[in-house]
């Protein structure tokens, strides 16, 4: 039993900063926190951490040392606007954005810090959204299809770009010196670990989701030698590592890394993690049937089940992946949060801006008191929210929008609220796929940005038929970690536990309304209809529109080159 | 043989206003005109000539003496302007809107004008868009088709509410001592042909396309009787009347009409017209194959064939509707111009609008600059441009708009190309129904508002792979009916010489461009694949959609009046 006044640590990395939060671990008070900005950012565009040489399309990097920066900053700030004693620092744990991967030599350095190696893109980190591995990601796929391997299905059919097989041979054949010269292609979820406590552990949740794990074994050397002869040793050399489960110890701070913190030397450091995944502890909804829907930019859903199935769609199913002992199932819609900010900033017109600007609220607020009046059905519109393509249940990213229905009284704030029933509707297909498959949700919990628009969380409760609940914290990650890191000090027995004491949501905070449900029963029909016409082959026009599309830009480029030379 | 100065005159009549235009006969040349406002405007919410009273949705009058006041005001003005000496004028001619219906006593007295009837909303004019008649227009097709009258293919299945027999019959069921006051149904373009000449006679033109006059005979009065027992009469009581071919001489003009004008007495007044068969002649488009598109907020399709056959969708088939001697043809998108004011008014945000008015252009104009240097294809996206409804070739008012493609990358000026391109694969649909059904389209020619757009004229000619002409003068319809004007009044010998004479195109102004040909029949065929789709009953959506709208609207409508109640 830890001291009443005991606190932990949860680092939260995003995208473009680090957030670090004190907890108290008896209750998960939150008594203080601190961002740090990375100071190089992302790099997509120049290699800015060396002489901003120019990086191709579709390239997103960043520079370790940021990530330690939000250690030796972020962490003395939060603690000192908690007005909590170091000393009453039980553990920490950090969570990261994935696949984001760095590599190393031996002893955890990475390559980028080599001075031989600081003008080498090839040798940074490369962020989750580098999308530059395509090619390598469809020639995995292709190959998994065609030798039937069992782990293909546990992801859907499909092997990310993000990840970390296809990031790898990427550096392979674009820079085999540098692939030559990496000792450990690591996760920066553990990456971070390794700095905390000096040793390295790969933690179950990148190992599975992201690194093709699955039932103690990855891809075999076959596999990786039909990929490139070069690449059979990949996973022997560069990618296997004792696994930790979540929640566990991976060492104890290291001296240096107190003095980075100020935090005391030895306390628990946690294994890695996930900013998606531990926000589920965090809203206190790891049983079965509790899907974690964190809703931002795009929406990634988390649930745990006790038994394997085949879920289509999945983007992975992971034993242990989000916490220890269970199956963890990933879901994701490619675009929420996103195809509203499209909205707005290309289809909304300047009155709208105007009359926001004017009463003090934003085109979003605006728009959903618009519409938010009208009767289920009234706009007469259907939308397909795949304007960033589709991940579940669908897998394609060669779908997009769609919108039926306009007719000259078709105002701004109908299509607008189309678009937010249509990503309710994409999340009931989300959830009709597990209740089909033996892995019933019965309760939705939200988390992330948009759990702030009521009418949105009322009109998802109102689609999906179930009682939805929001995550009481506004820092669900870092929260998320902290309870990592309070079972990691031994603080609470496990992470459910720790989960039900730390970490909370507003239970049944909207409720399906009868009449609503019903009416949107109908348009769910509709919807449904188009998902199936549009997305399971009856007619790809998406997909030829696409391609044309894709073609027109590069006549273009040939064009403009032959007109420029 | 006319004197080398001789004149004429053509008077529109729009909806708003009518104009009148001077014009020489040898050669076409417009020497003067002048536009009169009608002072009641359109009454479509109260009865603004009598003392307000509220009319009921979808109704829409006008008053009669307005008609007259443009002979009065505008004809004289033009001749000033013109400076031509009156006695310089041979004949007068007019188009009028359709189907528009003046309700008289045997003189060609308005209802309206009799104090009795003053505040009879009935006894007024109905405008063509005058919807209020869907009731009675609806129980007219279920009847023709369940008796499978034989002229209902004749008009694609489909009788409009605009038309003769739906606006009688409304009459008739809703204020019956009206329907027995009324000693004529008038069209107001044969009506004002009346005040010209004191002569009552019809005319070929709406006489076939809005008054269901095929091959010598109206409807019958069994199936006027199974309409309504009262209306059996309708025809020989109301409408049946000597009707007169297009450029023939209705009469002289009255002693009155001319103390109106300032003209000859005895002069020729042609027969009535309308104003998108008129402008036929004034683009010297009348020879079989010449497809004139009047393109505005909708656009209207007219064509001489040289036999009758069945096009599907068609808006008529008429026996000298366009030219005498001839089969007029008359088609339809319901939506064009107006589809992209609504997008422009919707979905177009305030930075675009703030560019367009410092760079001092309009936003259509912004938005096809932007748009004009893409590729065909680099948009990615397909519309369907129903969002008014499909008039040809589906004659089906339950359809709506579709956009398909979009990305969290298409750009405001995506969605406006798209739209464009759509009405253009609906020109191209329409056409390609003409080849199909033997009746071959050779040359589109454009007159309308729209043809000042230039890429959007090059658009239709690499979409529907024809040469594309514009109408010369910017008046077409008051120069096609000056044109008609000179045939009464035997300067020339018929329409189609004194079109080739008077009127005139930019021959093949527009010619398609092989490679974007080719590229748009790839979308083409995308665009012709989901009209199918969702036009001929495959996916039913749109139709359940517009069902679900009215009922919610409706729905609403009771529970506000309950809430106020």
């Amino acid at each position: 039993m830890p001291a009443a006044d005991a606190v932990v640590i949860g680092v939260d990395y995003g995208t473009l900063s680090g957030r670090a939060l004190v907890v108290r671990v008896s209750d998960g008070a939150e008594l203080g926190s601190a961002v740090h900005p990375y100071s190089h950012a992302v790099m997509d565009d120049r290699l800015t951490a060396h002489r901003g040489e120019a990086l191709p399309p579709e390239w997103a990097l960043q520079v370790p040392s940021d990530y330690v920066d939000v250690l030796k900053n972020a962490v003395p700030e939060a603690l000192r606007e908690a007005g909590v004693n170091p000393g009453d620092v039980i553990g920490i744990a950090t969570d990261f954005t994935a696949c984001t991967m760095v590599p190393t030599t031996t002893d955890g350095t990475p390559l980028s810090e080599l001075p031989e190696y600081a003008d080498r893109p090839h040798a940074y980190v490369k962020l989750w959204k580098h999308h530059a591995a395509q090619a390598q990601a469809d020639r995995i796929n292709e190959l998994a299809h065609s030798r039937n391997e069992p782990w293909i299905g546990r992801y859907g059919g499909f092997i990310s770009s993000e990840w970390e097989f296809a990031k790898g041979l990427q550096i392979l054949e674009e820079d085999p010196e540098i692939y030559a010269a990496m000792d450990h292609w690591v996760e920066a979820a553990d990456w971070i670990v390794w700095q905390l406590t000096g040793e390295y552990l790969r933690n179950a949740c990148t190992a599975g989701y992201k690194g093709i794990y699955q039932d103690g074994s990855y891809p075999d050397a076959d596999f990786l030698r039909a990929l490139n002869p070069e690449f059979s040793g990949f996973v022997a050399e560069k990618l296997d590592h004792e696994i930790g489960q979540l929640g566990a110890r991976a060492g104890g701070l290291s001296a240096e890394a107190a003095g980075w913190t100020g935090l005391p030397e030895g306390i628990a450091v946690a294994v890695g993690n996930v900013d998606a995944h531990v926000t589920a502890p965090a809203a206190d909804a790891v049983a079965p049937g509790q899907m974690v829907a964190i809703m931002g930019t795009s929406t990634c859903h988390v649930m745990n089940g006790e038994r394997l199935a085949e879920v289509p769609g999945m983007c992975g199913a992971v034993q242990g992946g989000i916490t220890e002992g269970l199956w963890g199932y990933e879901a994701g819609q490619s675009g929420v949060g996103d195809i509203f900010a499209w909205y707005v900033e290309n289809q909304v017109p300047g009155s709208y801006s105007a009359e926001a600007e004017s009463r003090g609220m934003s085109i979003h607020e605006l728009l959903t008191e618009k519409s938010a009046t009208q009767d289920v059905g009234a706009h007469g519109l259907i939308a397909l929210d795949w304007h960033s393509g589709n991940r579940s249940v669908l897998v394609d990213h060669e779908l997009s929008g769609l919108m039926l229905g306009a007719t000259l009284a078709t105002k701004p704030e109908d299509g607008y609220r189309a678009l937010l029933e249509a990503t309710a509707f994409g999340t009931r297909t989300i959830i009709e796929a597990f209740n089909a498959s033996g892995v019933p949700v019965t309760e939705l919990v939200v988390a992330g940005g948009l759990l702030k628009n009521s009418f949105l969380m009322q009109t998802y409760a109102d689609i999906t038929g179930l009682p939805i609940s929001t995550i009481t914290s506004t820092q669900g990650p870092a929260l998320g970690s902290a309870i990592h890191a309070a079972v990691a000090a031994g603080a609470h027995p496990d992470v459910p536990t720790a989960g039900s004491l730390m970490g909370g949501r507003r239970k049944n905070a909207y409720t399906p309304q009868p009449e609503a449900e019903a009416a949107y029963d109908e348009l769910f029909a509709e919807y449904r209809a188009l998902h199936d016409y549009f997305g399971r082959g009856t007619n790809d026009v998406m997909r030829r529109l696409k391609a044309i599309r894709r073609n027109a830009h590069n006549n273009r480029g040939t064009h403009d080159k032959a007109v420029a030379a």
